[in-house]
C-alpha cells in the first residue's frame, strides 16, 4: 500500500501534467487561427466573427500582444462569471443542468468531508494500538487515518455508524432538493419557451394498416374522431434513409472532390490518381477530379429519382406520423392517453423536438420491439460479464506466436528485440484499449437496435448501459481481482452475505489505488478536455484541405457536444467513489472534490464557448441521475455492511438495513414526487400557455406553422444544391461575416425555432 | 414415504367425507326452510319467492317429495348449464372470471397430464436400475414414477428437460390467450354497460388548501379552467366516518331490542334484565326493553346532530372529491392525465364505482402515503419470516407450566389427565390455527392502513400479502422443515447456487405430502364451500331470534361473496405445485386437475345461487392472476435446475436458464400487451359510447342524475328510520313478495344502476 509520500509524488506529477495542459489550452486559445476550435459555439451563434479578417497578415495567425498571456487563467473567473439564467438561454437547459451535478458532487461531499476530518479522522488516528506497534517505516500513514486502524471489537464504529447515518441522511436532503430545483427549472424552461413545433406534437406509432385507406388519411380520420375538437394536422413519416444515405455519400464524395481540386490547384502539374476498388488501395487507377465528378452527377441522378420515388410510392410511407393539435392542452391530452382499446397500436407518445427524432426506428412493430429489448438485454449481460473472452482471444493472437503463426512473412520483423518487446507489452493492452474506446459506440448500437425514437433518449440508455459496465469492471473490477465473468462465478457460489464481506474487506487497501485513479483519469483527463487535441488537429487539417468558403470553415468547426451518454456514467464512479470511501477513508474525499470543482469550471467553460449541442430535451436525464447517486448509496451501504462484520461489529447490520431501506424507499418517494415532471407535461401549465398566446396572437396560423416541422431533414426544401451555389457567392469572408451577421439579427427576431432551422441545416450538410 | 396403497386409502377417506359434505348439502338445499341460505341470490335479485308462502305447514320447513331426492347430485349439470353471456349478466364480469381462473387450471394441465403419463412416466419406469434391486415390499411404488426412479447422469434427464421445454410454452401459450380473451371480455362488458356514474367520474385527491376558496369551490374553479369544455359537475367528499359508526351503533342496539321484544312476546312473565357494564358481565342491573329504547333514542339525536355538523362545518369536508365530466371522453382524459406541476396534488384516477369506494382512505397526503407503504411492507416481511416468534411465545404460555403460573387457582383443573392431554396435545396447534384464521383480517387491515381508496384494490394488495405467505410458509415451509426465519437465516449463508440444490433435492420426497394435502384441502375444503355450515347456522339463529319482518328475513340472509383476497391466493398453490410437480412428480397432477374440476363446478353453483358481490370492478384481478401463475412457472424453472444439478445433470442448466427468461420477458411482454386494458379507458371506446348515447337520448340531464351518485352513503336521502317504517307496513309477507315482484320489475327496467343503488340500500342497513 502507498504511502503518503507516494501520493504526494503521485499528486505532484498529475498536478504537472494538467498544469501543462492548462498552459497549453492558455496558449492555443489566445492564437487568432484556433479562435474556431475554441469558441465555436459564438461563431454558430452568430455574435463573433472570425479575428482573422482584420489586422496584419501575421496577426491573422498568432497572437503577438504579450500581456494577453500573463492573464493566462483568466478564463476561469470568465467561465463562472455567467449568471444562470444566462446560461440557459444561451446553452440551453441540458447543459445547464449537466454542470450542476458536478456542483451537486460540491453539496454533498464538502461538508462530508469537514466532518469527516472532524470526527471520523480523529477517531480513527488516536486507535493506532493494532498498527503502532508494528513499527514498520514503510508502513503506510494512510491506514492509520482509515477504518483499518480501528481494532475489531472496538466501540469506536458506533462513530462510523453514526456517521453513516449522518452522510446518507446529508446525501439525501441534498438529492431531494436538487430534484426540486431542478423539476421547476425544467417546468419553467418549458413554460417560458418560444412556440416550439413540439408542443403541439405527439408521435404516434404502430398505426395499424388498413386496407382501404392511406396511413395518412387513416391517421387523420382516427384523430379527428376521437379527438375532435383538437386534432389539427398530421405529418406522415416517409421512410428516407436510402435517401438520407445518398446525400451522405454524395457529400462525402464532394468532399474528396474539393480535397483534389484544391492539391490541383496548388500544383498544377502533378495529376491526381486514385485507384477504383477497396478502400482505394488496388483497381484500375483514374483521374480522381473526373472521377468524382462523374461519381457526384451519378448520385446526384440517383438522389433525385430516390426522392420522387419517397414522395410518392405509399410503401415508403411508414406506420407512424406526428400529429399536431391546435393546442398545448390537446396534444398533452393525446400523448398522455391510450387511444386504442389495443394497446399496442396507435401509441402515442410527447413528440421529440424535430432535431431530436430518430428516423430509423419510427416503425417497429410492437412485437419487434419487445423482442429486440430482450435480445439486448441478454446480450448487455454478456458483454459485461463476458467481454474479457474474445478480448483474450484477440490478445492470444496478437501474441508473438499467434502472428508468427498466422502472418509467417512478418517473422524477421517480429523477431526484431524492440519489435518483440513492443508486441509483448503494448499490443494486449492496446486491444484492450481499442475496445474500451469503442464500447460507447458499441453501446449506443445496442440502444438503436432496442428502438429508441430519439437521441436523447438512445443518449440516456446507452448512458445506463455504460453505468452498468462500470460499475461492474471497473469498480468491482479494480476491487477484487480477475475477470468479471470470475468474479459472476464466484458469488453464484458464495451466500448473499459473504459478498459484501469479501468486497468489504479490500476496500480500505484499494483506497490508495482510487487516489491515483482519480488523479489520472480525473484530473488530467479533465484538463485534457479542455485542450481539445483532437478538434484541433481536425480543424487544422480540415482547413488546409477542404475549407475553400467561409461556409466550408463554419462546418470544419465540429464544436462538439456534451456526451452524456459516457461522461454521465464516468462521472458517476466518482460519486461511488466518494460515498463509498466517506466512511472508510476519508482520506479519498479532498482528491474528489478537487475533481469536481476543476470539472464544474473547465465544463462550464465548454458548455459556453464550445459545445453545441444537438438537441435539447429539457434536462429529462435528471431521474437517472438521481437514481445512480442512490444506487451508489446503496452500495456503500451494502459494503460497509461486509466491512463491518469482519471486524466483529456485525450487531452494525441491522441499524446498516435500515439505511438501505430507507435509501431505496426515497427513490420510490421521489419518483412519485418528481419523475412525472420529466415525462408529462401537466394541463394546468399547458392551458396557462394555451390562454396567454390565444390573447396575445389570436390570428396566428398554427397550421401552417407546423406544416413542414416533422418532414424527415432530408426531404426539407433547404437541399444540398441549393446551399452550395449560395455560399459559391458569398466566397469572400467579407460577404461572409456580412452573411453571419444578418443570420444573428435573424436569430435574435425570430427565436429558438428559427436557430434551429439553422443548426438542422448546418447539419444537414455535414 | 406413503406408498400408493397409502395414498389410496387417504384418497378414499377424503373422497367419502367430500361426499358426506355433498350428501348433506343436497338434503339441507331441499328444505325449504333453508331455501334463503343456498339460493340468497335469487332473493337478492328479486326473482325467487318464499317457498315457505304456500303449501301445508309441515312442507314450510321439510320437503317431502322423495323424489327430488333422488336425484341430489342434478345441481351440477344446473351449475353448468348457464351460459357464459348469462352467467356475467347474472353475477357480474368479476365472477365470472373468477371462476374461468380454474377452467385456465384444466386447460394448462389436462394436456400436460396426459403428456406426462404418455412420456415421463414410462421413462421413470423403465429407468428401474437403482431403485429395482432392494426388493423392499414397503419401497413407494410412487417414486418408481417420479424423477428419482433415474440414476444420476443418466441420459434420460433429456426427456424432463425437452418436457419442461414443452410445458412452458404450452402454459405460456394459455395463459396468452386466455389474457386475451379476458381483456376483450373487460372492454366488450365496460362497452355494454348501461350508463354508470364512474363512466363519467374521476377521483380527485390531495386538493392543496386554499386559504380563499372552500374546497368545493377550488375543485370546481381548478376543473373549469382546466378541463374547460368537460367539466360537468363535482362531489366533495365528507368525513362522515363518526357518523356511520353511529349509524352502525344503533343498527346494532336496534338488533338487541328486537331480540328481547322477540323473547318477551314468546314469554311475558319473565323481566328481560341485563347489566350495563363491560360486555355485559357486570355493572347494575337494569330492564332490556327500556334499556335499549333509551340507548337508541340518544343515539337518534347525536346521529342528527352529527349529520348537521357533517353538512354544515367546512372542517368536515376532506382534500378529496368526485369530479363528473359530461363525456366519458372527458372523464377518460382527466383520469389518465397529470393535473399540476407538482404530482403530488391534484392526483386524478377513474372513480370506483359508488359501492366500491373506500371512504375512510380519500384524504391521506402523500407523504403520509409514501411512509404508511414503507412501514407496511416492512411489516409485512416480519409477518412473513417471523410470524412463529409471538406464536411460539404464546404457545409456550398457553402450556401447562404457563397456565399453572399465571393463573394458579386453575391448578386442579389442568391437573387432570384428560384436560392436561388436551391443552398439551390441542393447544399450540389451536393457537397457529387462531393466527391463520386471523392472518387474512390483519393483511387486510394492513392494506387498509397503505390507503388504497376501493375495495376491490384492498383486495388484491390483501390477495398479494396473502401469496407471499402462501409461497414462502406453506410451499416452502413444507418442502423444508424449520421455521421461515430460519429458513431465511441458512438462505443468507448459502450461495445462490445452493438453494435451489437444497429445495429441489427434497422435492420429489414431498410428493405424497402434497398429494394427501389437495385431497384434505382442496377435494374436501370446497365440498365444505357448498355445504356453508357457517352462514346455515348463522341464519337459522337469526331467523329464530331477530326476524320479524320479511325484511328482516331478507338482511339476515347473508348471500357471502367470493372472498377474493383468500381465495385466489390459495388456489395458486395448486398451480404452483402442479407446475413443480409436472415435470418431477407426474402422478400429482390428476389429484390437482380433480381439484381444478371439482372447484369449478362448485364456485359456478355458488355464484349463480349463493354469493352476492360488494362491487364489480370489470375482473381487474387478472394481470395479478397472470403474474401469479408466471412467478409459479419460474420457481418451478429454479427447482428444476436445483434439482437435475444434484443429478450430476447440471449441463442443463443453461437450457433452463433460457425458459425462466422468457417466462420473465413474457410478463413484460403481457404487460406492455394487455395491462393498460385494466388499468386506463382507451380514448376510442369512449367516444363510440359518448356518440351512441348523445344520439339515442340527446336530452338526457346527465348533471341530475350523477348530482349524488358519490355521496357518503350514510348522508343519502334513504336511512334507518324511513325503511323501518315501510318495513311495518309490510309485515305480512303476501305484501313482502309483492314488494320483491315490484323491485324485480323495476331492476329490469332500469337495470344495473339501479339494482346497485338497491344493493347499496341493504348495505346501508345492515
Amino acid at each position: 500500500m502507498a504511502s503518503v509520500q507516494d501520493i504526494s509524488v503521485s499528486a505532484v506529477i498529475n498536478l504537472i501534467s494538467a498544469l501543462v495542459f492548462l498552459l497549453a489550452f492558455a496558449i492555443a486559445r489566445l492564437q487568432p487561427i484556433n479562435d474556431r476550435v475554441y469558441f465555436p459555439k459564438w461563431y454558430l451563434k452568430g455574435i463573433r466573427a472570425s479575428p482573422r479578417s482584420s489586422g496584419s497578415f501575421v496577426n491573422k495567425f498568432v497572437n503577438l500582444d504579450l500581456r494577453t498571456y500573463i492573464r493566462f487563467l483568466n478564463w476561469m473567473p470568465a467561465a463562472l462569471k455567467m449568471p444562470e439564467q444566462e446560461l440557459i438561454g444561451h446553452a440551453g437547459l441540458d447543459s445547464a443542468v449537466y454542470i450542476r451535478i458536478y456542483l451537486l458532487g460540491l453539496k454533498i461531499f464538502v461538508p462530508i468531508t469537514l466532518l469527516s476530518f472532524a470526527v471520523l479522522v480523529p477517531v480513527n488516528w488516536t486507535s493506532g494500538e493494532t498498527l503502532d506497534h508494528i513499527e514498520d517505516l514503510t508502513f503506510s500513514n494512510i491506514d492509520k487515518l482509515s477504518i483499518s486502524n480501528i481494532p475489531s471489537g472496538s466501540k469506536r464504529f458506533w462513530a462510523h455508524v453514526v456517521m453513516a447515518y449522518v452522510y446518507t441522511f446529508w446525501t439525501l436532503y441534498i438529492l431531494y432538493k436538487e430534484y426540486k430545483k431542478i423539476s421547476t427549472m425544467r417546468l419553467d424552461f418549458l413554460a417560458s419557451e418560444k412556440r416550439r413545433p413540439d408542443q403541439f406534437t405527439v408521435l404516434v406509432r404502430n398505426v395499424p394498416p388498413d386496407p382501404d385507406e392511406s396511413v395518412s388519411k387513416h391517421v387523420e380520420h382516427f384523430f379527428r374522431v376521437n379527438h375532435s375538437d383538437h386534432y389539427l394536422t398530421q405529418q406522415v413519416v416517409y421512410n428516407a434513409n436510402k435517401l438520407a444515405k445518398l446525400v451522405e455519400k454524395k457529400k462525402s464524395n464532394h468532399n474528396w472532390l474539393t480535397y483534389y481540386q484544391t492539391k490541383y490547384e496548388r500544383d498544377p502539374e502533378k495529376k491526381q490518381k486514385i485507384k477504383t476498388g477497396f478502400w482505394g488501395l488496388c483497381g484500375k487507377s483514374v483521374d480522381a477530379i473526373d472521377y468524382y465528378t462523374t461519381e457526384i452527377e451519378k448520385l446526384t441522378k440517383e438522389e433525385a429519382e430516390e426522392r420522387e420515388k419517397v414522395k410518392s410510392e405509399p410503401n415508403a410511407i411508414v406506420s407512424a406520423a406526428f400529429v399536431s393539435f391546435n393546442s398545448r392542452w390537446g396534444a398533452a391530452v393525446c400523448a398522455q392517453t391510450q387511444q386504442s382499446r389495443n394497446s399496442t397500436i396507435w401509441l402515442t407518445e410527447w413528440a421529440p423536438e424535430p432535431r431530436d427524432v430518430y428516423w430509423d426506428n419510427l416503425s417497429i412493430p410492437y412485437i419487434q420491439l419487445s423482442v429486440r429489448r430482450l435480445l439486448m438485454t441478454v446480450a448487455l449481460f454478456f458483454l459485461t460479464f463476458f467481454f474479457m473472452i474474445p478480448i483474450g482471444f484477440v490478445q492470444a493472437f496478437a501474441s508473438i506466436d499467434g502472428i508468427r503463426k498466422v502472418l509467417p512473412f512478418l517473422k524477421p520483423l517480429i523477431d526484431m528485440d524492440f519489435v518483440k518487446s513492443f508486441v509483448q507489452g503494448f499490443l494486449p493492452g492496446i486491444v484492450l484499449k481499442i475496445f474500451l474506446i469503442l464500447l460507447p459506440m458499441i453501446l449506443m448500437i445496442m440502444s438503436k437496435i432496442e428502438g429508441f425514437t430519439s437521441l436523447s433518449s438512445l443518449d440516456r440508455r446507452s448512458a445506463a448501459k455504460y453505468h452498468l459496465f462500470v460499475i461492474v469492471n471497473v469498480f468491482f473490477g479494480s476491487i477484487i481481482t480477475g475477470a468479471a465473468f470470475e468474479q459472476l462465478d464466484r458469488f453464484l457460489h458464495q451466500s448473499p452475505t459473504e459478498i459484501p464481506k469479501t468486497i468489504g474487506v479490500t476496500l480500505p487497501m484499494k483506497a490508495t489505488f482510487f487516489i491515483t485513479f482519480i488523479m489520472v483519469d480525473g484530473w488530467a483527463g479533465i484538463a485534457a478536455e479542455i485542450l481539445r487535441l483532437v478538434p484541433l488537429i481536425m480543424f487544422h487539417i480540415k482547413n488546409t484541405f477542404l475549407v475553400k468558403t467561409e461556409h466550408d470553415r463554419e462546418e470544419a468547426m465540429d464544436p462538439g457536444s456534451l456526451n452524456f451518454s459516457v461522461s454521465e456514467p464516468r462521472l458517476q464512479l466518482y460519486f461511488l467513489l466518494g460515498l463509498v470511501y466517506a466512511v472508510v477513508t476519508p482520506i479519498l474525499l479532498p482528491f474528489i472534490i478537487i475533481f469536481f470543482a476543476f470539472s464544474y469550471m473547465v465544463f462550464r467553460h465548454q458548455i459556453i464557448n464550445v459545445y453545441d449541442q444537438k438537441y435539447e430535451s429539457g434536462a429529462s436525464f435528471w431521474p437517472d441521475v438521481n437514481r445512480r447517486i442512490l444506487i451508489g448509496l446503496v452500495i456503500s451501504h451494502l459494503l460497509l455492511i461486509g466491512l463491518l462484520s469482519t471486524k466483529d461489529a456485525s450487531q452494525s447490520t441491522p441499524l446498516l438495513i435500515v439505511l438501505t431501506v430507507l435509501t431505496i424507499w426515497f427513490h420510490k418517494f421521489c419518483k412519485g414526487r418528481f419523475e412525472s415532471v420529466f415525462v408529462k407535461f401537466p394541463l394546468q401549465d399547458a392551458v396557462v400557455k394555451d390562454t396567454v398566446e390565444r390573447t396575445t396572437e389570436p390570428n396566428f396560423n398554427l397550421k401552417e406553422y407546423l406544416q413542414d416541422a416533422y418532414l424527415h431533414p432530408v426531404l426539407k426544401g433547404v437541399d444540398f444544391e441549393v446551399l452550395k451555389e449560395l455560399d459559391d457567392e458569398e466566397k469572400n469572408s467579407l460577404v461572409a461575416t456580412k452573411r453571419t451577421s444578418r443570420r444573428s439579427s435573424k436569430t435574435v427576431s425570430n427565436g429558438t425555432s428559427e436557430d434551429q432551422k439553422t443548426v438542422s441545416e448546418i447539419q444537414l450538410v455535414f
